[in-house]
């Protein structure tokens, strides 16, 4: 018998009908003889529609009373969910984040989980009972006030329960039928992934790809616990985000790349002119960390020997370039930098694949491809096992593309390097 | 200094602007000098829409789910009103029943209060905070699941809450002046009663008045606690019930009837052709209780002697006819009764009044009145302060109206009752 932890998102509970549905799958999962515990998210389109009064009542809410209202989504999906499975028979216990002991720190709207202490959860287990947990909420440790994780945390909450229930897996399920090659909506030749490990998974969330939270993904690999990310509306096998994913039982070679992932959220600043002395650009940088501004890429050219003065640039969410610049504005007296230019137009497109570690010319190939399709590149960034560049926004297609097609990833193409062991 | 407990119902919080509006009740009383603690139902419809979901979704959700489910309406409610509370400038916190240490039995959707032990509300107040707290739910001691109270609940949190505070009042807030004589929809003439003892306003709610519920009325009986209900339209004084409403400070002499109450909800059942024996009677009562039917008026027919049998009248309420009909036939055999009348076209009609004690012949005024507009009284029941009669469901609109005035309860008449002293 295993312990499988599932979890719900908003548009799989969105209505009865929904919710009736969801239902019979968890009782076939139970039915298989599995111990079941169940994470769900708000339904449909509660959350916005609670923000939306918040929004008519206050201009600027207190966090913790907007966590209470926002919390009051899930309590209403976890209970008719129960009441569902009761109807099929089977004896279904909701609990709140509090109930389930998620425990947090205090930071409304973005809590941290501290600690999880399911012992109602381990108890309605073994009684044979189906568990539903709420999604995204706990309870904060110092203040006993009820919290929020802010985005990704139903995944979050999913997965931090399944490790210490000791589950044997965590399924997700979504609106698709697992992780893909690249956005399927981009290039229809995109083909799901079987596996994947987390350093990748982690690397495709980073780089624009929303099926999975970063600090979901972050959770699941400190405590190697499988994730399975799977469609509520099939029940074929989605993709497993495992530590290793080409060595458990599987009998495929490595591919060198696993996915194209894009995102098109992020603008690009440029300082001009930053004079060419030590701790300009710690200046600079400690300003955008003060006010709590995450940065992406950061270029620096080298200085002209002429003037002595460089330019500086980086990327950053769109979301976050107003307080950006303002922040900028106030230190350009101190710098003594030139100007500021600002683009939002931008693009980032990645390769994401453990396999090019040992694949020397992958950045020459996917340099060439972009090339091909007439795409320019603006910056580039790497890590061990992925490679980002950020190019126009109306050439982010274009170069999804054609690096697919270029690292053999399409449908067409995918027999040849799975099968084939091609080196190239 | 006072400590007020305010409670306002689900009209009174029905939107963002009408809590915008309760937000600065409560503001004015708190910059009054008081200490507040705020008791608030769930918004306008929102129980029912929550009903309606859980209809979509089960035909009989077990009653912990529901009760998970319908906790989430006051948690909107609070949590809005917090913020429209912190939008004025003062500090506000919500709390769940379960936070504000509302401890019940484990009855869900009808749980009793066995304790409140609101230590994080007192908290908050020694904080200079003020403290919205969710009616009508509380938690169970032995399971620790949440439960709701069931009718009449946010009116008894308020007051539960208010005597463990040891508050100095418990204003309750509705869409009426205050208490009156009469419904003035039926009695145009009917007046607000501005002080009414506890006794006289239990036999009131028990008799139909829908503005307390008996239960919340008992519990602050217990505890000496004065409710102040009162409109949350204006603020002007409503009706205060009391344990001594004429010895208070008041230069009002009591009245004989202090008003005159109706209600349309119940049905009388007939047992014809019950055996005269001994028992007979206690079965039919007995398999009433079993099947948790509250039976109002009972009136048992003088035996005839030729045929040794008997007629038993009860009335209970509308909805519980269909139960208690199905319960008799299954003892049929068994009593040995010919057959069962039914009737719902009945209305009882109920004078109170502490004044009464001391004055004969009120009944003899009260029928009389009744006579005169035609209508026939078909059942009689009486306490030391009230006479309650059943009536065609037709006669009761006539019967109230020439009650009202019969005990000069009529704002023309009233000036002659409250200062002349008139012993009628």
């Amino acid at each position: 018998m295993a312990l499988v932890v599932q979890k719900y998102g908003g548009s799989s509970v969105a209505d009865a009908s929904c919710i009736k549905r969801v239902a019979q799958r968890i009782v076939a999962t139970k039915k298989a003889g599995n111990d079941v515990v169940v994470i769900v998210s708000a339904m449909g389109d509660t959350t916005d529609e609670l923000l939306d009064l918040a929004e008519q009542v206050s201009p600027l809410p207190p966090g913790r009373e907007l966590d209470m209202l926002l919390t009051s989504g899930e309590r209403i999906s976890m209970a008719l969910l129960a009441m569902a499975i009761a109807n099929l028979g089977h004896e279904a216990r909701s609990f709140t984040g509090s109930q389930a002991g998620v425990i947090t720190d205090s930071t409304h709207g973005k809590a941290r989980i501290i600690d999880v202490t399911p012992s109602r959860i381990r108890e309605a287990i073994d009684q044979g009972r189906i568990a539903i947990v709420a999604g995204f909420q706990g309870v904060s440790q110092d203040t006993k006030d009820i919290t929020t994780l802010g985005r990704g945390g139903s995944d979050t909450t999913a997965v931090a329960l399944a490790a210490a229930l000791q589950a044997d897996v965590c399924e997700i399920y979504t609106d698709v039928d697992g992780v893909f090659t690249a956005d399927p909506r981009i290039v229809s030749a995109a083909r799901q992934i079987p596996r994947i490990s987390y350093d990748e998974m982690m690397e495709m969330a980073a780089c624009g790809s929303k099926i999975l939270h970063l600090r979901c993904v972050e959770y699941a690999r400190r405590f190697d616990l499988p994730i399975h990310v799977r469609s509520s509306f099939s029940t074929k096998e989605g993709t497993w985000v495992v530590s290793d994913p080409y060595t458990e039982g599987t009998e495929m070679e490595q591919p060198i790349i696993s996915g194209v992932a894009h995102d098109r959220s992020e603008a690009k600043i440029t300082v001009v002119g930053v004079p060419d002395k030590v701790g300009e650009a710690a200046s600079i940088f400690k300003t955008l960390a003060d006010a709590e501004i995450n940065i992406d890429m950061i270029v620096q050219n080298v200085s002209a020997a002429a003037t002595g003065r460089t330019d500086i640039s980086f990327t950053l969410p769109t979301a976050d370039a107003q307080t950006a610049l303002t922040s900028l504005k106030k230190i350009q007296a101190q710098i003594g930098y030139e100007s500021l230019l600002f683009d939002d137009q931008i693009g980032k497109v990645s390769l994401i694949g453990a396999g090019m570690r040992s694949h020397p010319g992958v950045t020459a190939t996917f340099f060439a491809a972009l090339a091909d399709v007439g795409v320019n590149i603006e910056m580039i960034s790497t890590s061990e096992i992925r490679i980002s560049v950020i190019v126009g926004q109306d050439g982010v297609d274009a170069a999804v593309t054609a690096a697919h097609r270029a690292f053999s990833l399409d449908a067409d193409q995918v027999e040849a390097v799975v099968y084939g062991g091609s080196g190239r």
